[in-house]
């Protein structure tokens, strides 16, 4: 039986837990918030996300770190990007000497534009190997409910990502495996900024045609940087590059999409923010992002608009004209 | 200027005479039904398809082929796919000598599985530099209210690919060109099918992440069928392949995906024909689909399952059950 920890009590780290539960592996959750770590070992159900949710009797939680990971097979990190640098220094010496970590984390960090797996490293010391990361069109709430989907496990040791795929297996969730960590990891990140794009179309109450020609140029110019790191541009017509991405698009739950609604219809990024209680990861990651373009010179026409609507004053409108004026091309180029 | 004969007056083929004709041409639309050529000609209308787009003076229609033909540059078809072989029989001989015919059309001809260049190849005796296909995500009620989008036009000679483009780009219509015909229309074909799934998915209250998956996975084994034709596997992470996929899963308004939704929900074949007045494009071609796939040994499960389920009799349930329960193995095997 795999015994996992599940760092993080948000949503996704919450559900996450429950596939793995399911899978018949031991889970213990660990959070900050004592009222959610009581909930869940009183009542079974996380009182803070996915309420609705029963956890069966194979989770437990707890508050203390070292207790979460004594003797865990896998550490799974389900914590605010930004803050992952952090919580990890503070983890480090408690990380079983065989465990693998598994990321379900998106983001670039930012100042220094790395990815989480890679923060991981820099952080533990731990060799590529012994960490794997996943994604996919994973919205938590839908897998709480149990609806079917898809995901990547990814680790530059194809074995690895077996064994963490292997945890995770159930009727309604189903792990593919891979080896392309950079590829799985960037399309996660600049999902988030493509979603806003989609976000600032509809509130400029434009149709179908144009949200999906966003997607499918957004998804180019992810290819083309993911390329340029070194990831394999397949990567991002599968589930964790187009799944992720459209499953964010479609979605009236994603907060990206939602924020850049608000930013269609004519609102002020104070007044975005202010609407949705907090800041879309897309706003905080489209800059890393332009940054990582920049300094490997691959285009990036809608994250360079994304940026200029959300951080420099141009207006949705004039973000449209500018990519239409573009010179035509094949499309390849 | 370039002289356009656009055969066809349904919504698609009247929409893109508007590009034509805001592109700078000159255009003569084909149709058999008087009534729709008279309004046409004297209220700048089609009355019987988007009856709100006002169509320039450079758009003139008539119910005589050889009219319409007559020293056209380009012939653009937007005939029914299953129609095409007999409309292009009667008008072989009045196809002006250098004219390049247009393929707007998408889908596979029933008992001969070929796409709907090969038709016009088959019957005209043109050679491929002189038959160029478009296809992208173009909603033709959206492009009739001049919302952005992009589109390829492909044709095997490059440079005649170029030429449609010119013809038909504007501030609103942004054509991309290629040479990869195959992949084009095929993924035009597939789409209907996986549209289908999309559907039924939507119709058991499925969310977002299942219909994400489908669509991934639906274009991956289009990208199979369509590598084991010859076409580029990346034509599928396009305008034409994606872009056209997304722009159909997500629009209320495709027929393909409410007939899908009706089966979901447990209609029968004969309820939903009856409710949606006619039959879905991929309620047609997805036995072509499947036999070319047979043809070439390609695995499609999605395509597949969408033929039990629309003409065999399997539930929508077992259908998703069935799909889950598939040996998981790597994303791209």
């Amino acid at each position: 039986m795999t015994r996992s920890a599940v760092m993080g009590m948000g949503s996704w780290g919450t559900a996450f837990a429950m596939v793995l539960a399911e899978a018949g592996g031991q889970v213990r959750l660990w959070g900050r918030r004592a009222d959610l770590v009581e909930g869940v070992n009183r009542d079974h159900r996380n009182p803070g996300y996915l309420p609705d949710l029963e956890l069966s009797h194979l989770v437990s939680a707890t508050t203390d770190p070292a207790q979460a990971m004594a003797g865990a097979d896998l550490v799974v990190l389900a914590v605010p990007s930004q803050a992952l640098r952090q919580s990890l220094s503070g983890w480090r010496a408690l990380i079983p000497g065989r465990a693998v970590l598994v990321s379900l984390m998106k983001g670039v960090e930012l100042g220094t534009t790395l990815r989480m797996s890679q923060v991981v490293q820099e952080v533990t010391g731990l060799p590529s190997e012994r960490v794997a990361v996943i994604s996919g069109p994973n919205l938590a709430p839908e897998i709480a409910r149990r609806q079917p989907t898809a995901s990547v496990v990814a680790c530059t040791d194809h074995d690895v990502a077996e064994r963490v795929a292997q945890a995770c297996a159930t009727g309604f969730f189903r792990p593919y495996t891979g080896v392309d960590v950079v590829g799985i990891e960037l399309g996660g990140a600049v999902k988030n900024v493509i979603a806003l794009a989609v976000g600032m179309a509809a509130g400029m109450d434009l149709g179908d045609n144009t949200k999906a020609t966003i997607i499918t140029r957004g998804l180019a110019e992810t290819a083309r940087l993911g390329t340029a790191l070194g990831a394999d541009p397949l990567t991002f017509a599968g589930l964790a590059g187009l799944g992720d991405l459209i499953a964010t698009c479609m979605s009236p739950l994603s907060r990206n999409r939602t924020f850049g609604e608000r930013l269609g219809r004519g609102e002020s990024l104070a007044q975005a923010v202010a609407a949705n209680q907090q800041v879309a990861e897309g706003v905080k990651s489209c800059r890393s992002i332009r940054q990582l373009a920049r300094e490997h010179g691959v285009d990036v026409p809608i994250t360079e608009g994304v940026v200029a609507v959300v951080h420099e004053g141009l207006s949705p409108g004039d973000l449209g004209r500018s990519l239409l004026s573009r010179a035509r091309r094949t499309e390849g180029g």
